[in-house]
């Protein structure tokens, strides 16, 4: 009888621990071939040769993406659906469909000239992780969404993270009409030219909406590659500010102005960016600053320039270390145009605050990696992600493979098959415990 | 009879003086606004926003412009022709058909975003030193050529005096055919679908075709504003050497890579403008040095540059010191590129030598100038001009009025209608003149 009773209890015990804390998900088998086939397929929706990959928000090569992974997602048995902006959904129904969902996804669209997994692999990899749970039978308590959201990149409207912005709210419809591409072409144009003809509205997803978002992502700096870790859990992301400065002169004739009488705004721009350098190279290991977009008006060799104008990217983990290299670099861009005579105009694109991750989600991450015996180190994102504006609304968490000598936005950019494999299994045995969670 | 023979001896002795040195034409009326209207016309053929004006080789507005001319010169009696590059000729034909004809005319392509009488003045001041010197009866002993080149500036297919080059036999088939535009077209489809059909040839025309060439141009510089004089006669014009630099580097994520980890080309063509400034600062009056167009690559807000392209223009009417100009610069580029671990590569465009102005025809210029009482000034001509090609194969002349604040190639280049009206009398006298030389 006492046997008995401890037999019960130890039944009971069991099958509670089961159910919880050692919850356990049956190992899935990656198809990795399949899943890096997809990604080639996707980079071929490109606006240029690849290996560079061009495909901005809303062009005829998005469009084409958008088409493909509402078929691939079909293929799967997911139900799709799509908010107007074009952010897409793929559910996986889960046995408790009312409970808030897990969600996972990143974007696809790209920087110009870029690589083949940014965005792409936490697009696909979600739907790699998906497919291999239901080939092992896993059956989601929770739905399952994956997430396949618009325009992540500033490529096209100067802005970041568009979608996922709209979707937690924190981007209005004031805001998002207002915006040009740099052909004039405004967004409600482009947007509706893609085929997204729904009326823009507010928000109205809540935050239990979903109890939780990961986002499988390449690491694009070589911290994990140098230590030859597999995975890393990301624990805060950084967070960018955008500022745009232009300087003007009176230009004239290439032949005619002697060089002491000119008021030449690309020799100030010029100026500016190596003071900028020498501001940041005071700290380098936590500021980055970086001119990446650079025109000069207008253009013509035989003129002298009438106008330069730069992007000023800064980002900082530090909210106030980034604004203070903004205040210091604009006040010396400021003295160079006094001094260059030359009138200076900035304008401030964006500010967006750093994020910090959700503990549960975190441990959730370390004990899938303890379930597939993967080390993993835990990490800083510079570079910022869906995940930085989905963090605003829902517990948020991210996991990073490495990528080939950290390099990213460029069309070498690579992630090695095995490396794929193991963020797919992580993020599928994430997923699945999230489900029951 | 002693006083009939004084008288018949005086007689013949102002026949002769009439004829020759003292050759006299009736005082022109130019008709300004006339004039006026007609480049305000031709401004109009712009892709672009007036008064800034943008008018590229085969453009469709170029296209326009030279349908307006051709209607233009025929309607004032002229029997027009062109070659297969679309020089365009219009020819009032002299009392001595066969006698090396007398030539006058510029250009009416444009830079980006350029001005209003940079090359139209020429084009359109010939025809009206022709009209108004057909209004007061004057018939030339020469034909009198108006030519309008195509394509003196580099803006479309970055190679400058295309039009005069091909007249003169300066620039082979084999180059012209290997242009190409920055958006891959290629000159051949750009001259054919601009109605230009007919075979390239080597030019056919030799030194004896024409017996003289005036260019009337606006100064591009402002010496004749500041000494209030109204006419500048051209003595010798510099010429540019043309060199494109690149540097690359391996680019990278914005957020990622720390600041004493990269190798941005854009710092790299910072350093190197700055120190081109140096060098050119130390010798103002002379060497011109400018870096009028600037590519950088990919150029996304978002990412590291992993490439920036400068041209760069150097002048001087003297050979040896452009030359040292630019061998001191091209070593400081590669330094540089060293220091920031970037790779360079240079191209050389073009170099053209400088060119020096028919004495005759500066004589003839002068003798016009006393016949208005127009003070003049001998000057150097910084900017290049189709002069600098005519001047290989014809006795060549350059007339050059004042603008306002010495302001060329931008919306803002003015010129007064009376100094126009100044210039124009002084190209009809110096073209009836030299018509009879
Ligand atoms: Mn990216
Ligand atoms: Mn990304
Ligand atoms: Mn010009
Ligand atoms: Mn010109």
């Amino acid at each position: 009888m006492l046997n008995l009773q401890l037999f019960y209890f130890l039944f009971l015990f069991s099958l509670l621990t089961f159910c919880t804390a050692n919850f356990s998900v049956p190992h899935v088998s990656v198809n990795t071939e399949r899943l890096i086939e997809d990604l080639k397929i996707l980079g071929q929706f490109s606006d240029g040769d690849y290996p560079g990959i061009t495909r901005l928000l809303y062009s005829k090569e998005d469009k084409a993406a958008r088409r493909y992974l509402v078929a691939l997602f079909e293929k799967s048995g997911l139900s799709v659906s799509w908010d107007p902006v074009g952010n897409i959904f793929a559910r996986w129904e889960g046995s408790d469909p009312r409970a808030p969902a897990v969600a996972s996804g990143s974007h696809f669209d790209t920087l110009l000239n870029a690589g083949l997994y940014d965005g792409t692999l936490g697009v696909l990899g979600a739907l790699e992780a998906v497919r291999s749970l239901k080939e092992v039978g896993f059956e989601p308590k929770r739905s399952i969404d994956i997430i396949a959201f618009t325009s992540e990149e500033v490529s096209r409207f100067g802005i970041g993270c568009l979608g996922s912005r709209y979707l937690v709210g924190s981007l209005s419809i004031e805001e998002l009409v207002k915006l040009k591409d740099s052909d004039g072409v405004d967004f409600e144009s482009a947007r509706k030219s893609c085929g997204y003809t729904e009326r823009l509205e507010d928000s109205k997803i809540s935050e239990d909406f979903y109890s939780a978002f990961v986002e499988l992502h390449i690491e694009q700096y070589h911290i994990l590659e140098d230590e030859g870790i597999p995975i890393g859990l990301v624990t805060d992301i950084a967070a960018p500010a955008l500022y745009t400065i232009e300087w003007k002169g009176p230009g004239g004739h290439a032949g005619s102005v002697p060089s002491n009488e000119r008021q030449d705004p690309f020799l100030a721009a010029s100026e500016f960016a190596l003071s900028l350098e020498q501001l940041v190279l005071r700290d380098p290991k936590n500021s980055r600053a970086t001119i990446g977009r650079v025109e000069v008006y207008p253009g013509s060799a035989g003129a002298i320039p009438r106008s330069a104008r730069l992007s000023l990217d800064i980002r900082d983990i530090n909210e106030e270390s980034r604004t203070r290299v903004k205040d210091l670099s604009l006040e010396k861009a400021a003295a160079i145009a006094r001094k260059r005579k030359v009138t200076m105009e900035t304008s401030h694109n964006y500010s967006y605050p750093p994020a910090r991750m959700d503990q549960r989600i975190i441990q959730v991450m370390e004990d899938s990696c303890r379930a597939y015996n993967f080390r993993y180190l835990k990490l800083v994102s510079r570079p910022f992600h869906d995940s930085l504006f989905m963090a605003t609304k829902f517990p948020t968490g991210m996991i990073f493979i490495p990528c080939n000598g950290g390099k990213s936005h460029v069309p070498d950019e690579y992630a090695s098959p095995d490396d794929i494999s193991h963020g797919v299994e992580v993020l599928a045995e994430t997923l699945a415990r999230l489900s029951y969670q």
